[in-house]
């Protein structure tokens, strides 16, 4: 083996198909707004399927649009490796994110082609469908599907704010494949993403090993008032929904602060109103809240005090506020041996790394129901992320990419 | 005098037109959504002219689309009286608000036409170009033109929520008129309206005399903060814009409570947050929000509070806030003669009066600028308004629009 630790991958090659793949879908200030089922979408899909066909790949599509770019093994039979993440960005998106992690898989099946290197399983390169949740809701959709979470059909009814249809916009765009969503063996799921924290580069370590999550957990809460006149409707007769939301996101705020000093975090980005006019107070709202922390026990203590803080909200702006859905995600195990071989192939090729916990929800958390899953993180620019000014160095970058060849060739060759 | 006080106006025939126009554009929940350069208002549009030109009357159209419908008098060049109001509604919209004043204003010469009467003056019925501001802004858009507040090009320019254009939309419902904006000699501008507010109804009086306006100060704001992922950001690197707004609209609210003891009343209903998804902190929002009291100083007072609520939400959001816009209105005087002609007609009439405030916005209002204007409101179901659910019976209504049929009348035989 020690041999085949001299392999490495063409960082500049890598560079330029990052760089290609910035140039699709452009944001308004350098960075990315490459929404999933978008013609800026399909674009980059074509773009990566004529890149891994030309590298050798066989290309399959799930019902969902999922792309799995195989490179064929000796034994076939064998369930294939996984690597990959996700193309498509925010509205206001980095060029890194988890396009870096497909990207990487398609470099590592470009150097084994140069080293003449034939593994036993095969490696499937993967591209999930929607990650990101900025068009459709929720986040990691198609992993999810692929993982059992969701429901197939469910997902291909959801509906952006526009109300175009999942599955009507996927077809649109040439991608609503014929191969079932999951449902077969694999190997293993690797997954490399950019850190989205500032922990790697202030400790100058290239290479994140994510051993844990961060415990989230999320609530939609719905805010009916009542319409009325903006002007004459007298304080004590007003049921305006934008108030009622509006002290929910004060609280949800606080209580993050609340949990500043041991990591806790709380997040409101998105409230829709209705009518959201001059002129008449809103009788609808719709608003989505989350609460993070390390320990998953403080993070449900979050929750419950901003369930307390709805009761007051009610209270002050005379509204009823109705929990209408909840999420979780963070508690999921990444896998033992897979963690051993990062450590032991990081520790062969002498990259530094820090052994991390994730605080943003990505594919590999749906993976670990299906498969023994590991996610790495490499660094990034100040922790700047979701954020046109998303940035990262081939520098930072290069070494956490070949521990993710190793692994991804240890075990592709594993019994 | 005497013999044509026994003159009245055809009550069932006004309800009529009111059913009619109740059709035309419904809401969601028995109301109105009649917005402006829509197809409905288009549909309504042609209803009230056709409506018009079986009475006799002859249209002229201006560039902005504001209707007069002309009832020639017998010296056709002295300056006309104009009685009006406006068609359009705001999204969940009642069914009467401004309607009653337009459809009165026809009703009116249809009894002038039973009646065989001519007058000296010309009389013509005007519906104003969105007075609502539902859907293009400011409110009272086309009459403050017409009255030299705004520009013509710039309220032609102005565009909605997904970026329709005023002009365009108005000549695509075939209203873009040659008339020119304002500019012409009147004798005086009378209008009708629902009260908006539970007073008169109360009170168990048919007709209130509108003597001044509650001094109203309003502001658009904008907030700028910096997108982020929802996730790993540590609280005190957070810079979102929708806390910000948020803090805005609860310190808003809490003014008008500070004040509710003396009428005083704050409003905020509209906010836009880009990007407004989920996983990502939004950058910017803009936030419309306004203030209103009987006494100009006072609302001044609550204005300045709302300046240093700004300062103090900028520091617990970390964002800038800008005051992008400010407007005022509620201090225009309408005119004394025009006031005690209603006054003198009322009690001719027997019919019972309040004299009152308005709290709302009003083309009267701009309409003070350029002619003798009054303003008179009649009752409406429990104040409710900018609801659906809006209601008035036709025994409220009918004695104003008969004072107000006789007041015309008497001023457009005047000298």
């Amino acid at each position: 083996m020690n041999t085949t630790n001299e392999l490495t991958i063409d960082g500049e090659r890598l560079w330029s198909t990052l760089e290609r793949s910035g140039e699709i879908g452009p944001g308004r200030a350098g960075g990315l707004c490459r929404l999933p089922l978008t013609d800026a979408d399909r674009e980059m899909r074509d773009q990566f399927i004529e890149w891994c066909k030309a590298a050798g790949c066989t290309i399959s599509i799930d019902r969902l649009g999922n792309i799995f770019a195989r490179r064929e093994g000796s034994e076939p039979e064998l369930p294939p490796v996984l690597v990959g993440s996700h193309l498509d960005s925010q509205v206001a998106g980095g060029r890194y994110d988890g396009i870096l992690g497909v990207l990487s898989g398609l470099e590592i099946v470009r150097s084994l082609n140069d080293a003449g290197l034939t593994t036993r399983r095969a490696i499937e390169v993967v591209c999930w469908t929607n990650e990101e949740g900025a068009r459709f809701q929720p986040p990691m959709q198609c992993s999810g599907a692929f993982a059992g979470v969701h429901d197939v059909e469910w997902v291909l009814e959801s509906q952006d704010d526009d109300g175009a249809v999942f599955g009507e916009e996927l077809a649109r765009i040439g991608y609503a494949g014929e191969a079932p969503v999951g449902g077969r063996a694999l190997d293993s799921y690797f997954e490399l993403h950019i850190e989205q924290g500032p922990a790697l580069e202030a400790a100058n370590v290239p290479l994140g090993i994510v051993v844990g999550g961060y415990f989230s957990r999320g609530m939609v809460l719905e805010i009916r008032g009542e319409n009325a006149h903006a002007g004459p409707t007298p304080m004590d007769k007003r049921r305006n929904a934008l108030v009622g939301a509006s002290h929910l996101v004060v609280a949800a705020n606080d209580i993050g602060w609340e949990y500043h000093e041991s990591e806790g975090k709380s997040t409101a980005t998105r409230l829709l109103l209705w009518p959201n006019k001059p002129g008449i107070l809103p009788d609808w709202a719709q608003l989505t809240v989350d609460f993070r922390h390390p320990d998953k026990a403080v993070t449900l203590e979050m929750e419950a005090k901003m369930r307390e803080a709805i009761k007051h909200a009610q209270a002050r702006a005379q509204v009823e506020v109705e929990v209408t859905s909840t999420w979780e995600f963070g508690d999921e195990a990444f896998d033992a041996d897979c963690l051993q071989l990062l450590r032991d192939t990081a520790n062969d090729l002498g990259v530094e790394f820090q052994e991390m916990l994730s605080q943003a929800g990505h594919d590999a958390y749906h993976m670990t129901r299906v498969t023994p899953t590991a996610l790495i993180f490499s660094p990034c620019k100040e922790g700047i992320t979701h954020n046109e000014n998303e940035h990262i160095e081939l520098a930072y970058t290069e070494p956490s990419v070949n521990v993710l060849l190793h692994a991804v060739l240890r075990r592709a060759n594993s019994l």
